[in-house]
């Protein structure tokens, strides 16, 4: 099959990117409203950039009514945000941050989601996830306009908070223990139990 | 486990950034010099940014001694790109051309690599890899400096290759039948063969 994507329908490119580039990282965003109200939610359109200096990326797109997100409201407003990563066990709590509450309701609250304090920023991390980054905003990058044009918000990791029970021999987080979930296409993830090794080649 | 971004040595940060945001899709990316000699390399620092228009972004980040990859600099200076997807049959292939080849080198002659034409751009796609999306050069943020410091390119997609065997009854590609691999931390991928579904929340 060919695709010319200057004529294919919004909905079919969101459709066909999201099933083609994956499995995806999950950021579960923690955020606070210059007035204190705090919110939370996930994305998938999420990477690390550079560890010189530490940066991570995340891309809040438009609603489909072409409304910013509070997210991206809220860092643009604020400059900090956390990023806690997303195991097995806290999917479910994950998805249904997800929904679309109005801004004055936190879906911390509305979940019943334990928050723990930040070290370096206001927005509280999720008490049970085993890794967040606190994040101060670096740059904000804007591409397209309207219903999925995104946000693309670079941060600097200031600070992490990381679970001894997740680390391995080695002090690094143990992929089996962490037990994180990548994002496929449409309801489906994948779980990150079928690993293999590939020896990188000399260089 | 509490750390201090500020006084960690660069090598941990990577570690620690590889190791936590995961799973990662990886981008094969081939290239043209402006002279036609082609190139190929995987990237797992990735991601879709947005369907409107349609963009995705890799980052290419400098090799230990702060040089430019050659992936990156061909990106500049003829401003196209192609993204190949990675299935498991081709994991093995794809770890190869994470060599250190000298510029001059073409990975799809040195590994035996089997192309096709693109096309909407000069750079060939890998014949056999399911899906492969055409790109030209939107953007590029640079950031930091020296070793690991990031160009973060943002191309628009032009055009794509979809192989008809991995389509589900959708339409859309089916991620059994595509069985793409998630990059991990170290040596490690992850299959995508655990999958589950969580439904949406209404909105």
């Amino acid at each position: 099959m060919q695709i010319d994507f200057s004529t294919l329908p919004l909905r079919d490119v969101y459709s066909l990117m999201t099933t083609s580039i994956m499995p995806r990282p999950v950021a579960w965003v923690s955020t606070m409203s210059p007035g204190g109200r705090t919110n939370l939610a996930p994305f998938s359109f999420f990477q690390g950039v550079t560890a010189n200096p530490p940066t991570l990326l995340i891309v809040p797109v438009n609603n489909r009514d072409g409304r910013k997100k509070d997210t991206a409201r809220n860092i643009e407003e604020t400059g900090e945000f956390v990023v806690n990563v997303v195991p097995f066990a806290l999917a479910e709590q994950m998805n249904a941050t997800a929904s679309l509450l109005p801004a004055e309701e936190s879906e911390f609250e509305t979940f019943g989601i334990a928050q723990a304090p930040s070290t370096r920023v206001r927005p509280p991390r999720v008490a049970a996830t085993p890794i967040a980054f606190e994040c101060t905003l670096h740059l904000i990058v804007p591409v397209g306009e309207g219903p999925l044009a995104a946000s693309v918000i670079f941060g600097r990791i200031q600070y992490a908070h990381i679970a001894d029970d997740v680390l391995g021999p080695d002090g690094t987080p143990d992929p089996g223990k962490l037990d994180l979930v990548g994002r496929l296409g449409g309801e489906l993830y994948t779980r990150t139990t079928d690993r293999f090794a590939i020896r990188r080649p000399d260089r």
